[in-house]
């Protein structure tokens, strides 16, 4: 099995195609740049979305559905947001049989509908904040495409929230990019960075956008959730105003949100090593499977009725766990393809531990006879797993921050920016004072962009190792999916 | 609030519209044919999604996404799909600001290109079952829509399943059937009636469809799920074969099976009044509205500090509770608003309660005094409010169901068939065995249609009611949606 993946050092990107194909995650489709999540993916993504939703039910926020379908006008209302989007849109011109009179854009992003319909939702203060979610498919018409990083269609959640002051908005843009990056350190065990991103990288229609950046295995940077302060831009365009307590006409202020099945991408990357995926046990689909192991006839009825008492015990636990009884596979074909597929932890149960009614645990990110660990009583089976699953979600966290630690770079200037780029790669952490032109030059002469300028810094001052001004600010340069 | 919601009996048409607004279940939007589902109506959505997904995955399911657009040229390879689907197509032939070579459809169903995706997946007899469901919205140009009844575009799950035998393809469409049967009414409290699609009505490519029949308010009928058996018209289509155990090629048997956001439309029409929405509990976004009464500010507290508590035990025992405790409306004005929004059951808290720290129930199946119960202690809350919302459960499930048997009529001829249907309407039951000419020209004249062929029917014999024939087939006529 694990032959048929490229090592990561040989060949990053094929490293991240085979993990894909192999694993069953997606497929292409006979629809360029569309693929198919097959079901070991989907379940991926359920977990993300079920991480995600109880969260933002949590903090108040409601889902509802809006269509699909915008008209082409809408896009129009709000001068940066149409400018961003009409290179990327997917135009239906014909329904029913009968060319349209106005073109229906299928969706790149849902502000403008739902724009529109919050102008007649709100009315007075009391109708605010408005806190609405969707679950949808988005198309952008991209000419590059990767599996769950940049597909033509992908699925995501995007928010939409109305609030009275600017204050208000601002703060809920904070507190979900908060949610974001909870989400994605205690979930998914990607430590992110929390950052405003630059003028050149920032939505199209928003005052301020802010991101999480999470490290790939190769050192680039992926964006992982973005939280949009749009200000009033979207509100005066659609006429998203509010009385005040004193009967006074405002413009509300809005925020955006998304996380997209990017997430699945990230999660792959940030975790997979040479023989395949790693899950963290709180988004695997399966997080136990159970290998029983036999060679003789009567050996056999024996090692299941073990291994079906072990697989009942841990399902009425509620873990995830799936016993693998096939008989035309051998123990260490199953071994290397539930590794493949970032399975957390194995159970192993042979003949010696039906006598010793016990069985063998053997982590997935500790490789060989080190992450094993023997004699384990089937009697206490359900907290030692329990326990294992927690220490393979935390090892694995702790593992990626290291990663992440010992691949961020202070440079001090562009000579040295561009030979560590190249030599080491990472995150380039810099001090900034250039501009909008300056970043484009950045990305132009070496593909690294900026990523984010990180909120969680220190307040020193320094040389902009670009323009050689004094400023307090730092940001984090990377080459970027 | 009542005054809104037009009286059943005066226009069940405007009725149904009237309690969607007020409800605020969904909006129309600025798309023709497309609606918004406010978070209300998205919330009893969910409830759907969530009791069919879990009896899916119990059944060995899995989901998983395919594209949204569909080639052209995909939807040609099944004749008898695309006549019946080409008139609703919508068309995308502008991508990224260029014209399409070749024009993609949006899904109106993903029959065909599921099947492209399988017949790559299938190779072996052991790669088979494969049971496949996906959650999407597909888009149908409809030209008269109707809120979650008929939508340009709508919501819906879309299993497709292959098999090696007929034999299993035919259980697993009929295993789904009671899938669907036990949903609707364990869940939704909806009596449904299992049975074949006649000729006419079935599934455009199907050997078979099989549906569950609703009884809606006015005694017209509502198809609420399908299931399909298609032979092996897709898989000689999209050539799904597979090597049997002898090395033979063999085509493989096929399914699909779908329920979609029509079911929202279901349960409002089976179960609303003439004051607005009745949800039966295991459906209800709210299970429980506590609504606080005072007169004097020093009542506010202790009122207040009890509501807390109620609320808080009913929420820690898992039910979905409400405090409504706004200021600026009275209590009878919440109690109309939260009757219309088809809350099963509110606690009433008074100064007089906080006495007796007991509490008021009202359910709201049985209007006025009739529904209440006092004096309720506090202390047993949680079991009183769990066996009432099992008893509105139960009430509403046995109140259709009644209604259904009494809307159920036998007639003998076609005289009779037109009499009843103008007089009393309701689900005309029949022996029938008339041809596919027969029921247009049937429908044509009374606008009724062959709802379905009843699988549960005592054998034996009758005369048909519109050839005369002697047959020992059933068959139900309605006006549906």
């Amino acid at each position: 099995m694990a032959e048929k993946i490229t090592p990561r050092s040989v060949d990053y990107s094929r490293w991240y195609l085979d993990v894909i194909r192999e694993a069953e995650l997606a497929e292409s489709s006979p629809v360029r740049g569309c693929m198919v999540i097959r079901p070991y993916g989907y379940r991926i993504w359920e977990a993300v979305q079920g991480g995600l939703d109880r969260r933002f039910k949590d903090t108040g926020h409601e889902n509802a559905y809006f269509p699909l379908f915008i008209p082409e006008s809408f896009l129009r209302k709000e001068a940066e947001h149409v400018e961003g989007f009409a290179p990327e849109l997917a135009v239906v011109t014909i329904g029913g049989g009968k060319k349209l009179e106005e073109p229906l854009v299928v969706r790149p992003t849902s502000e403008t509908i739902i724009g529109h319909m919050y102008s007649k939702w709100v009315q007075s203060y009391r109708d605010l904040p408005l806190l609405i979610n969707q679950w949808a498919n988005v198309v952008r018409w991209e000419m590059r495409t990767r599996p769950f990083l940049r597909t033509m269609e992908f699925l995501w959640q995007e928010e939409h929230t109305a609030h009275a002051t600017s204050e208000e908005a601002v703060e809920e843009t904070l507190r979900m990019l908060d949610v974001y990056a909870d989400f994605a350190i205690n979930d998914a065990a990607i430590p992110v960075i929390k950052g405003v991103k630059s003028e050149k990288e920032k939505f199209a229609g928003a005052v301020n956008s802010y991101s999480i950046e999470a490290m790939m295995g190769n050192g680039w940077a992926l964006q992982a959730g973005t939280s949009h302060y749009l200000g009033d831009n979207f509100s005066r365009a659609f006429e998203i105003t509010y009385l005040d307590r004193d009967n006074e006409t405002r413009y509300c202020h809005t925020t955006s949100w998304g996380v997209s099945t990017r997430m699945v991408g990230a999660i792959i990357m940030a975790h997979g090593d040479d023989h395949g995926l790693r899950l963290p046990p709180r988004i695997a689909p399966i997080q136990v499977v159970i290998v029983p192991i036999w060679r003789k006839e009567k050996e056999k009825s024996v090692v299941l009725e073990l291994a079906d008492q072990v697989n009942n015990a841990l399902r009425d636990a509620g873990i995830r766990v799936r016993l693998d009884a096939r008989e035309d596979q051998t123990p260490g074909f199953k071994f290397n393809d539930w590794e493949m597929r970032g399975v957390p932890v194995r159970v192993e149960i042979g003949p010696r531990d039906v006598k010793s009614n016990s069985v063998v645990l053997a982590r997935r990110d500790r490789p060989g006879r080190e992450g094993k660990q023997f004699g384990i009583p089937v009697s206490g089976i359900v907290p030692e797993v329990n326990s294992l699953l927690e220490d393979v979600q935390q090892s694995l966290l702790a593992e990626a921050t290291n990663f992440r630690e010992a691949n961020i770079r202070p440079v001090a200037d562009y000579a040295q920016f561009k030979s560590v780029l190249k030599d080491q790669g990472g995150f380039l952490r810099v001090y900034w004072a250039g501009s909008r032109e300056d970043e484009e030059r950045i990305q132009e002469e070496t593909k690294a962009t900026l990523r984010c300028l990180p909120m969680d810094c220190p307040d020193d001052e320094g040389e902009c190792f670009y323009t050689g001004k004094r400023t307090n600010r730092i940001a984090i340069f990377a080459r970027a999916y």
